[in-house]
């Protein structure tokens, strides 16, 4: 997600006390960030951070961090956060040195609305790919879970076979969350959109 | 599936010679009933016959056996199986006997529209509900595929958190098989009827 640029980014990153500067100086010590041993869960591509904060605000003993690739987009988030919450830090980066950042210390991924990479030569690109899942193996810790949501078909499917074949279990399935029995669903902006049109949104809950 | 009675029913299924009767006799030996060693492939539920005749007809290396509980629409079936076809068998039977049948000897099980029972009381009743998992458990060789498709939205989301339970894993999704790329699909009667309503069919195929 991109977004046309915000005045004033450099410092309001500069200036906020959530966002996390070089991470990977924490490697495996995400813990003392927090100051406790609170589960740590991550959103990967949170966009304007509507779920991750709500997340945060309602679970005050888990730890959230939401990772963005882009300023414009961290921006809105930062700017929402209530000031005095305690278990969120937010990263700007690219999902691919997400490897680089935690070791061993991840209870859960969150995969929020993500880019599906239509085409078949992107497809190592897609969050639930191999190469990914592969990554994942070494950031969470011996418990792997991953929540995914998605109104794209294709991506779905291929997440399904994915997280199948590196020995996942499918523990909660939804092919019409908004219509499903499955409780206590936060939205995210894109979610909002997508089902105010109608738009059916595939949801799975994985387990390693 | 029930359809009104069809006369000469008794005698049309006396006479069939691709009528097992006292399929129990042939627990473990069911090659002997074919004569050779190819692989075996059930359908459970085949209704009028459509799917598993063409199977037939398409794969004459595979054997193929379809299972239906009721005489009306078994003789159906019958009454449209090619008089030549070497490689299928019919049984008249109630699915939950179906470890009483085949011992260690069947290579994939299609299930194909199955009753949903919608109810949760009936759950167990559904052709993937844990009790019939661990029946195919004994009835499968050491390879054990099974293929569904459903459209009902339901079934197949309890059908892929059952497989994924019982450690299948999911090789091949389509949460609208007549809008992907899986090629060679056979319809059923009820299929075709969907299709042409617009429905969507869901298909997966699982691997253990």
């Amino acid at each position: 997600m991109r977004l046309r640029n915000v005045k004033n980014k450099e410092e309001i990153m500069k200036d906020s006390i959530f966002l996390v500067n070089k991470p990977e100086k924490f490697l495996g010590n995400w813990s003392d960030v927090f100051g406790n041993k609170n589960p740590i869960q991550i959103e990967i591509g949170m966009g304007k951070g509507r779920f991750i904060i709500e997340k945060a605000l309602k679970n005050p003993n888990i730890n959230y961090i939401g990772i963005e690739k882009y300023d414009s987009v961290i921006v809105r988030a930062l700017e929402k956060i209530p000031k005095d919450l305690k278990n969120l830090r937010l990263i700007r980066m690219n999902a691919l040195d997400i490897d680089k950042i935690f070791y061993k210390e991840v209870d859960t991924i969150y995969l929020n609305f993500s880019d599906p990479w239509p085409k078949k030569r992107h497809a190592s690109r897609r969050l639930t790919s191999p190469v990914f899942l592969e990554k994942y193996e070494n950031v969470f810790t011996d418990c792997k879970k991953i929540c995914q949501k998605t109104d794209n078909r294709l991506l779905f499917e291929y997440s399904i076979v994915n997280l199948s074949e590196a020995g996942y279990k499918i523990r909660e399935i939804s092919l019409d969350l908004h219509n499903s029995l499955i409780e206590n669903n936060i939205m995210t902006e894109y979610e909002a959109r997508f089902v105010e049109k109608g738009n059916k949104i595939y949801y799975l809950f994985a387990e390693k």
